[in-house]
């Protein structure tokens, strides 16, 4: 008896790359909203005790078309000090802290409290509200760690100011920071083309995570192919559990993207719109590939259970084929291992003492044996 | 053989807590409202028999930006009196008696006998309809206590006023009682804002219930991953027949608050607007988890099953094992026991004569034996 | 064995409410509708040989807010006579006969043949159709016993006259024509209110169906969570026919209700609007019900098979536990009962000589029957 | 064992009217349609050498309110003779011999190549077509031989002429031609009304079809509710296959009939509007059917599982029960079978000495038998 | 034991054609999409390294009413020193190499940065996209070859001229190319019609394919219905993922023809949107039958496992029949192998000294065989 078939499968998975989800599941992620206490007004403000997040960084950019500038963890007032009118400014905060900083924000920006609620307790669906003065965009960034990991990106966009909002450090953003600071056209365009570039870089780090679930998947299928065990059902189902946060995550940017893309709420430039309507098409894949993987995994969940029954199949078999051969020779010589007194009366066993007793007894188990296998072959199970 | 194994599998369940529910099955749940006649004429007010309520109490709380009087358990006309034409009245009824003050507060206000009869029948699918004079909102606040509690809340919604009423005791609404006192910016708004923030908490309420079916069914996968038993079974059972019951009691939200939000009906200030707008999000979040709770629970009984014909799988296989190593083993033992006279001929079992044949057949039996081990090796069996 | 077990399970069926319905499969349901020749001319009457119903009998109702005058079993002519222009009039047909009642009541009222084609060839979809005169309006009535039974209920609606034709005697509307009678509301509207007022009559009726089917199904949970049989099987099986039946007759009503809702064909006036707006909102309840109705049985279903999986787990365990413990035991005495010849050489069974041979034999046995209990232990299966 | 059982089912089916069709799968019918080179010229000709239809036969029928003149099997320009402009004229064609006649018609009428195309290219999607000229409209006509059967039916409609392509023989319009004959309604009516009755005769005959499948189904209902076989198992299977296919050939009927009654493309008269909306009625009648049927056949192929799943339990019972009592008993015999001497101490197999030694021993058989025994009527599998 | 049996599966698949597609399954492609690094500049052009392609080859037609020039295999400038301002002309580039000449394309026709990228980081989703000077519209192309091969197809259609790039040698329009050459009626139209004619030669390709499938299920179907083995389960898995592969291929096809037949970017001549339309249905065409193969296939799954489990059903019987018949027996026989000595009372087996004790003992067994055999008859299992 192999060691897998015992109890104690949870050893294999710690050291599986592939089902190493599992050990994690004390963390709770079917439900990790953070909600205000039902009844409590709607915009208030209250230090994140649960979770909490180092103090939180600002990042300043400031560029038009001839220069940048750019300083890294400073002040909020310090920050806006670099505001100019006819320049782009991005602001980026890492962390939420203890709120104080979003709450400022909110004030200097005069944001309405309910989307500072919004960036605050997250997750909060995808989403982008429109306000007078400025739009409201959330998004979740997603990263694959054995896992899916969803973070949540909260973009301010304004005439001419963007301000974004992520909780942990990790810098998505490296590549339009760079580019900003090289000169590309993305130095020459408004607030609303910033606010593209780093919704795309977001809509852009989902495809390594698709390319890590499809790599994940057809490992699992050479696997399934191959001798289908029990972790293998538990990494099927942790790959499906994933893949439902990750709709969950990304299902309402369709609607996000798309309601931007048409023109509903930012106010886009003709050239941005191009771009805008490039990144609809992005999202529209991202979803084309994770309902295709929900559909494979669900098959390959099929394939498994057909493999599981096609092998109790095969085991049964062999089992009724060495038992129906056998037992009824065992009952032949149980026969004649009877105690029957033959000396008591003819009819008592008169086998026992003829000359050609035993051979003629072979004779009969073989036959026995051979019609069995005869009939094994006609159904075709030999 | 365990105990668990056999019938009596109802006591398992009385005692533990994932699995309580069942021991109130004898509560009909599948359909529960309470309907009129076929045939009666629709709004008629016939007094609630099967289901009696307490006597209904009347709170009153009427607000302006600089005051707040408040009466707890007075009688409707004590109420009405208060009413003031600048300030905003909210009079809250808790339970329906014998339905006469339902009746007294639609004579008062012009309410459709429709809208009256819905208030009694409970519970009705959430819902808005406009009136001339009113709106009509009907809601189902939700709570979890091993189950999903359902209550319905009617909401009647005047240019001054807002009248709830809900059938139990117990109150959703402190928080927005105590914001009203306290003086915060509710003081300064209209019945609109006093509706949307009474919805509010009717939806916030749902987050902990989603908080603890997740909890649930985190629980529930935890199990699953260990020993599989038939009490889970009942669980994941229970546990998807609540998220029936709920799906059932929030999905037409979602069509309610978005028609609302629409300002397709409620005649909402624009400040107001922005926050229904912010409630709709709510409700499609909770929408959502619904609808991945439902997948996952879906996801948990294929695993369930899956682990279950895994096991079969691996009974079956060590029975194919011993039974096809023995059998044909007590066959030769069987043949060596017979009893034919060696005396009667030469060929009647010379082999129990020779000098080496107990250890010969030893060997037969233990070849016989290797032979199938390394059959079930080669199988993976082993 | 028990009886259960073999294959008269037809007998238990019978004495079963639950499980009745089989009783009456011979009655062909899935396709009921009586149809035409193919290729014949649209709007033609033939008489319905295969389904001969009673004469048909003619009731009549006239009304103002002052009068009521009523006759039963009229003839058509004297129906007719008693309609007076400023009235309102209510003439309800039971039973086809051979069609000439029928077609007298299209030539009085100038209906077209196509409608008057669909009252005959029973069952119709639920529908409303417009035409220059009049409203034809078609829905299905439903009854509960042991099984849906559906019927149909035309309704010709014009200014001030509706004609309804019902196939089977029994009186759904003695709630109306109580109504009328004794001088409600009713009285005072016109033939639109009446029009409601019958298919809100009509709607009411799917309540206690739904009931009863919550019940059955509750009921059915019940048994599914104590001994699952065969023919509980059965039952589930009929149950979701049931429910497709009815999801069948009762789906397209919700497009009926709702057309006339939007006033797009029938003139509702102002008052009726409200009423038909909570009959749609009636329908839709009806909907959830079988929607959620439809899951739980699917539900009960899975149940059903898992804990029937759960059984032949248990069973095989069973039989494993007890065949590999005594499989190698019976081996081992057969070994010992083997009949070498100890005096043809020492190793021919010596064990058989040795003065701890027997005590011995039973130690190893007894050390093969712990090791097995020990590694079922291990394995949890005891 | 009988002979049911093994693998030579194939004589089975050849036999029963009801697996008829699987003797037929060597004809093709996944992929039916007839296509042109991909790259080639759309609208071209190519003379259908793989499916040789018979020679085109050209009837026509010219009629108006007070005459009628019908020739059959007469060459197209004798047809084209025959056109009167004050009637309406009909001419159906049947059979594509090598499309000349189908090309003559098209350029009589000066129909667009790909349309012709459509009309060989057999068999084309359901849809309707507006030309400037004439409307071009393809339906598929079903057949219910052991499995569905489709033909199309090509139709091209224009101011004064119904042009009608089928391509087997058979005459679908036997009833309509009859009308025309006998002088009822339709010859005072226009082509579309021609057009509406020759596709109402095309609906109806889905009716016996699906009246045949609706039987055949609850054929296949009792025999699952009795003993369900492996045929059964194939005759599913075939019922599944016959649906799909007159679904794909149906469901987009709704659409082209639809479009017809919301009169976007044929210019109906005001009369014959109200026949198109009953004949669309008709095909929302077939597509609830059909529904229903798919998910009856599910429910069945469920309902065969389940059954097959319980005979399994029941089998593995029998086996289990004998196994368990008769395992430890012949245990028990197979030890006072084992030949240890008594002489060579007093612990060998005292036991065969005693007095009472072998009715001990069937007690101790017994006990062990009714203990078994009372451990399955405590599990209820007695 | 037969082969098939063990675990060297692999052998076999790799000789079916059937099968084969699992040999290639080294070739990753649930996600083969190219895509650039996150966060960096849209529309940026990086050398595809990853998927070297031959330098690409330029093909040039210049076509009006009248004459027809072609050169195979220039350099762009050639290519574009042919075109004539009266002209149609077709460019068609194979392969990307490393991307400068596509560039070079784009900044002669003034092509948007972002569908440049696209067409480099192929697989796109297929999709039309309106700019001001031209339209971009990718497709995929199918072909099959074991397995479904997708190659993308971008087109830029402006006033007078096509361009297309397709990555791979090979020409799926050798069609239109020659229908050009031969002067049809293509040479008198514009450059809407030959985009026309191109997107409908890919769209035609989709045929052999859907064919190919075609026959390979009913192949499986087939197999399915003689003996179930473990390879078809593979095969059906496989089917399963190509047709999820094509789904996602062609599934957003419907959007792009439907777009351009609705005239919404595509300005089409009169003449071309009848051929469009056309298109489009061909497109509904293909759709429907990948969903019923998707239905068909799933069928056949459910067909497999259900033959399988029938197959266990029947395995296991033979097991029982033989088990039940042969264990009681053995138990007799082994009773009278028991060495009890009569000698030591008269109770001890006296069986063995009757005159008629063996016979009676046969008589006995067969009557025990005898009524099993009974119970298995009125059971329907022989």
């Amino acid at each position: 008896m192999s060691d897998m078939a015992n109890g104690s499968t949870n050893d294999h998975r710690k050291h599986d790359p592939l089902l190493g989800r599992l050990t994690r599941s004390s963390q709770k992620r079917l439900f990790r909203k953070r909600y205000s206490k039902p009844g409590s007004a709607p915009g208030r403000f209250e230090p994140p005790q649960d979770q909490p997040t180092s103090d939180p960084a600002v990042d300043v950019l400031v560029y038009d078309a001839d220069s940048v500038e750019e300083k890294r963890s400073v002040s909020l007032a310090d920050a806006f000090d670099l505001v100019r009118d006819e320049a782009v400014t991005w602001i980026n905060i890492v962390g939420h802290g203890d709120g104080r900083l979003i709450k400022e924000v909110g004030e200097r920006l005069g944001i309405h409290p309910l989307a500072l609620e919004d960036v605050m307790n997250v997750p909060q669906r995808p989403k982008v509200e429109h306000y007078p003065e400025y739009e409201f965009i959330v998004l979740q960034m997603v990263e694959w760690q054995n896992g899916v990991d969803t973070e949540q990106l909260s973009l301010f966009v304004t005439q001419r100011m963007v301000v974004t909002v992520q909780m942990k450090a990790g810098d998505p953003f490296v590549g339009v920071r760079e580019r900003i600071r090289s000169g590309t056209q993305i130095r020459t365009r408004g607030s609303d083309y910033l606010a593209y570039a780093l919704m795309d870089a977001v809509v852009d780090h989902y495809f390594p995570v698709l390319e890590a679930m499809a790599n994940h998947l057809e490992d699992l299928e050479d696997r399934v192919l191959q001798v289908p065990t029990e972790e293998l059902l538990h990494a099927l189902h942790n790959m499906k559990r994933e893949l439902i946060y990750l709709r969950r995550a990304v299902w309402p940017l369709r609607e996000v993207v798309g309601t931007i893309a048409r023109n509903e709420t930012l106010r886009l430039s003709e050239i941005t719109s191009v771009y805008v309507r490039d990144l609809y098409d992005h999202v529209l894949q991202v979803l084309d590939h994770i309902e295709s993987y929900a559909e494979f995994a669900s098959d390959l969940r099929d394939l498994y259970l057909s493999r599981a029954s096609q092998r109790l199949n095969e085991i049964t078999k062999v089992l009724t084929i060495i038992a129906t051969i056998f037992i009824p020779l065992t009952f032949v010589a149980g026969v004649y291992g009877m105690n029957f007194n033959p000396a008591a009366g003819p009819l008592n066993m008169p086998e026992l003492g003829w000359r050609w007793g035993y051979p003629a007894v072979w004779i009969v188990m073989l036959v026995i044996a051979g019609g069995m296998i005869v009939y094994f072959r006609r159904k075709k199970w030999l």
